[in-house]
């Protein structure tokens, strides 16, 4: 039987968590009398807030009499049984038969949620919004609230208290390491009381510069406690006394993916990933967990595919996608990113190819339906993304010729409507199917015949303004979503990816995209080679956790250099965990071919390793998998999996090892 | 020299204050176990929560050097000077030059709010948003909020301690009762301790029938405080020790606007509308004070008239005006209701003509766009109002033939189009002054085509039902906007006006509109008669507030009757003081002809009555009138006045008294 569940107003924990936590952002900042201050950052786009009201009903016959009990987080709340409203805490008889349970509520400092006790009437998806703009959708809820003495508005964060690994005296302070890049609350005692800016540092070199350090404490008292935040070093300066600790704060998400081989290199690679991950993993997947803290559509979508390889939550994911979309109404691209709303729209259908939770997509396809029609009216005549003045067209930290509409924002609408057609098609709304595919093929079309530029052999940035200039981007997106000929797929690999004198990329960002293509195309050496040179060059450097940004020519602390800012740049960036998503779902090689892993392929490959061995977690239990030389081992908990091993198929069964001699 | 206020996002004191006022109203249910409790009641549309972030700028260049000094509702908030950023307290010393001051702040439970003492730089309406949806719109403020130590989010009522003029030992309880009615919080002290419910009454009978009262209290203990709540009468069963008193709840208006005759009736009846009025003047117009205590768009749309004729408070018109346009998107009519919709947009054009507060009309002007963005693509191909499912079609009280669009939306409509005529002229907005014109000379032609019934000799509900059923309604709005020819106008004044067989107006609420169309073509023995029947008649079963609605044939409790309730009634409605209107405008006959009384007539009128005096407010003072047989007065504090007696005219010169023998 389902748990009953905390419910609420559909998008309301999400608006109301993604309020708090798109709020809380600071950054340091140097006065004209020399002092220094951490001080609040907000963000550049509108944050809305929860649904303050709501209004949720059911509509049932019960075959048996049961008893009701009513909770809610607001005394203002009513449970109206057939017509009569009852006050939190009341217990009602139901008589067997049809009956109508509606519960409405108001909170102004957060947002009304509800819980029943019951048998058919207990609350979980299945109440809908009774009035307003929402009517008859379903109800929202967490799988983290399921008990009556939940708090539904207090995040469920666990603690655990961590101790510096050292702690030095210099430049008359007390400088702490954490061993690691942490995050949490920060304790200080035994200092004098004295007014004070501590410094905070991602590196040793942060830390002790107080006056460029990104983060830091307004500190007061003999005694301190902070709001979470992150960093790996404490100085704390004039005291040689100073004690610190850190209640690290995280999430229980349960490592259920691995992957282990012969390069120790790439294992610790592996599990710096997964902490950069697990740090990153909160109320949504954040960007980088010193700056910004925010939810970014961009980097979300590639932690969703890493946590498909990792975690495999699916609370997290519905969690990020509805705190991207906001409320109503959509008046800007999702963090003013044309491109992060694309990709908003066509990771709602990875998550249903990886988790088969149909139910999600139901619940947010009217999201999806006004997002296209915030998308659609900016389009140009032929239907192709034309950029608007409030429009950040970012695809990559790069340089693009941004004169005109540029190719990789086509590719990128192209993938939003090939998924939107698969949705329409899953709910039945055939319009939007047809509609959707037509406009999908082509803008494909219309891209390949204006951006292809024969002479370089590669698509351009932009056709209109003569440059003729070729990025990687695009050429990467038609590889990895096969918009092209394999005639021109050839000529991008020779003329664009294996080409010096195309600008490379220098964020891990982009390499997600740039190694998810290689591999797709079967080029495993170089996803391989990027992993020892780019991601093994930070680790070389002493990286506890994947960075925003690497430039293997930079030096020193030009490393932390970012956005003008001396250590602007986040050491801790979820993007570049994305190792984890490239070695299971190519080394390992396992990848749903149907709706939530209905059918699946194990297609490993060894690489450049001697031998790989790991687990890929799936709806329903892990799949384990092993390759060296001489065999190839799966043991897989579900039905539906063909084992792919060069021309050779065989046959997964649920429960049974399958070992393969080679 | 300007004072100094406190600043927010536009519309978020109104959103908040409408949330917390739409969120507080209560009915009295009674349970299986023979229980009666009081239980919160929700509106059927969204409450909208206000803005929680605000990032308001004001760039200007000093002449000067000006201190700074920062205060805010909130310690998230910044004071970013030339992009350095400041906290709440902080005092900066800018020099003589140019400046950008950006406000920027966040406010969970509530809005955030500024407060910069300086000079060229002091909070007021020229700080703009900065950034997002609002970009570049004034900020929002009230008159109110000028002080730094002022609370933003408490509304600042007044309270007077009132206690009962008697008390009463009945049905085992004790009957207080406060002499007329009254709102505020209840004190009851000399309890025994026991659970009991409290049964309030705007009638004695109401207040004594503990099982069908619309209010009471939930208490507990041995005293007691209430919320504020309306009643006259106070039932405290199962005592005989019990007292009571209460905090009259109120506003500090000034009635500023005043009438005098010489009979008795109509004095008594207009201090009693004017009390009623300030019942329900509150954080905006209500419509009545018992029930619902929310704002309603027609309700309000008339207590902007009266108090044009009264206290002529400007903020609680402006107040009430963002208060019913609510946040954003417009996704249902104003309370669902389609008329009320149209009435919002043709109040703003009257409260600029009574006011001349052109910022206002500015500031609202984005809002009244949106407004008819989601007017305009549910009109049918001719332009007209056509019902949809979600929509109520209010009008009035009464029955109409609704099988189509009715005539009388189309009037309303037609008055919309014409007040956006005069916006988009006054804001330069050329486009939407063209298309509103043709769109209001279009509906006013096609409604006189199509609704126009010659054998009937007035306008019918609907063209298409073949019903041909003759209302009031759409025939007064025709005369009252002149909106169709004078053979026409005669023919409604013969076969519907005066005609006992079209059914009767019962609310106060349209018989605003009557009285006024009647006076507005001379026939003012029609606005007197039903003055001292219809009016009087409540007086005379001893009303102290006007009701909702009134039918003389009715008998006794019969009167309390509404919407099903034996008590649900509201006995102080807002919608019935238009008396004080109709008698300043018509009998002392002072009103604008020009923007903001820039230039006015006073045309007084004796009507039946042997002598009148009073005052008008205008913006800049009042206009004193005094009538009787012999001579007539007017002494006013502005220029730009005529008088006008008979077809005689006379200038009237600021503050010289000018005196006409009859």
């Amino acid at each position: 039987m389902k748990k009953t569940k905390w419910i609420w107003h559909p998008g309301s924990f999400e608006l109301y968590h993604s309020m708090l936590l798109h709020n809380r952002r600071t950054t340091s900042k140097t006065y004209a009398d020399g002092t220094r201050k951490s001080v609040y950052y907000y963000p550049m786009w509108r944050i809305d807030s929860p649904h303050h009201n709501a209004i949720l009903e059911k509509k049932a016959t019960t075959k048996k009499p049961e008893t009701l009990k009513f909770y809610a987080n607001t005394e203002t709340a009513n449970m109206v049984v057939d017509g009569i409203a009852y006050s939190v805490g009341s217990e009602v008889i139901l008589e067997a038969g049809e009956h109508t349970v509606c519960l409405q509520g108001f909170k102004k400092d957060g947002f009304p949620a509800f819980y029943v006790e019951g048998d058919t009437f207990k609350t979980d998806r299945e109440y809908v919004v009774a009035e307003g703009d929402y009517k008859g959708r379903h109800a929202g809820y967490s799988n983290y609230y399921t008990n009556p003495t939940d708090e539904v508005e207090k995040f469920k964060f666990l603690y655990k208290k961590v101790n510096p690994v050292s702690k030095k005296q210099i430049n008359g302070g007390v400088l702490f390491d954490f061993g690691k890049e942490t995050f949490g609350k920060i304790h200080l005692s035994g200092l004098d009381g004295e007014e004070r800016y501590v410094s905070l540092g991602e590196s040793y070199e942060e830390a002790i510069d107080s006056a460029y350090s990104e983060l830091g404490l307004n500190v007061e008292g003999k005694c301190y406690d902070s709001e979470p935040v992150a960093f790996r070093y404490i100085f704390v300066p004039d005291t040689s006394k100073c004690e610190a600790c850190v209640d690290f704060e995280y999430l229980p998400l349960e490592n259920r993916g691995s992957f282990k081989c012969d390069n120790e290199l790439i294992n610790v690679l592996w599990n710096v990933c997964a902490y950069t991950m697990l740090l990153n993993s909160r109320e949504a997947f954040f960007d980088g967990i010193k700056r910004d803290r925010w939810v970014w559509s961009g980097d979300a979508y590639q932690s969703y595919f890493v946590n498909y390889y990792l975690a495999f939550d699916t609370d997290i994911v519905r969690r990020s996608v509805r705190m991207l979309r906001g409320g109503d109404p959509i008046r800007k691209h999702i963090n003013t990113i044309c491109d992060y709303t694309f990709l908003w729209i066509s990771s709602v259908w990875d998550y249903y190819l990886h988790t088969g939770d149909e139910d999600f997509v139901r619940d947010i396809y009217p999201d999806i339906l006004d997002m296209w029609e915030f998308i659609e009216p900016r389009l140009n005549s032929d239907g192709m993304y034309e950029r608007k003045p409030e429009d950040w067209v970012f695809i990559d930290w790069s340089t693009f010729d941004e004169s005109g509409p540029i190719c990789a924002e086509q590719m990128l609408l192209a993938r939003a409507y090939e998924s939107m057609a698969k949705f329409a098609h899953l709910v039945g709304d055939t319009a939007w199917e047809k509609h959707a595919s037509e406009c999908f093929e082509g803008i494909v079309k219309r891209t390949n015949e204006l951006y292809w530029n024969d002479e370089k052999g590669a698509f351009v940035d932009d056709y209109e303004s003569g440059k003729e200039n070729v990025t990687r981007h695009a050429n990467i997106f038609a590889l990895l979503f096969d918009y092209t000929s394999e005639e021109r797929k050839e000529k991008i690999i020779k003329n664009v990816i294996f080409n010096d004198e195309i600008t490379k990329i220098t964020t891990p960002y982009f390499e997600f995209y740039e190694l998810d293509a290689m591999c797709k195309i079967g080029n495993f050496k170089y996803m391989t080679d990027m992993l020892n040179s780019y991601w093994g060059g930070m680790l070389n450097l002493g990286a506890t956790t994947i960075w925003e940004e690497f430039d293997p020519t930079k030096k020193g602390i030009e490393h932390y250099e970012m956005y003008g800012g001396k250590y602007e740049k986040s050491l801790c960036h979820a993007w570049g965990a994305s190792p984890i998503y490239l070695l299971g779902k190519y080394a390992l090689g396992v990848y749903p071919t149907g709706v939530g892993y209905k059918t699946y392929e194990v297609k490993p490959n060894l690489m450049c390793f001697g031998n790989i061995e790991g687990t890929v977690p799936t709806p329903n239990g892990d799949i384990f998998v092993s390759l060296d030389k001489e065999k190839c081992e799966v043991l897989s908990p579900i039905d539906g999996g063909t084992l792919i091993l060069g021309e050779k198929k065989y046959e997964i069964k649920k429960n049974e090892k399958l070992t393969v001699e080679i």
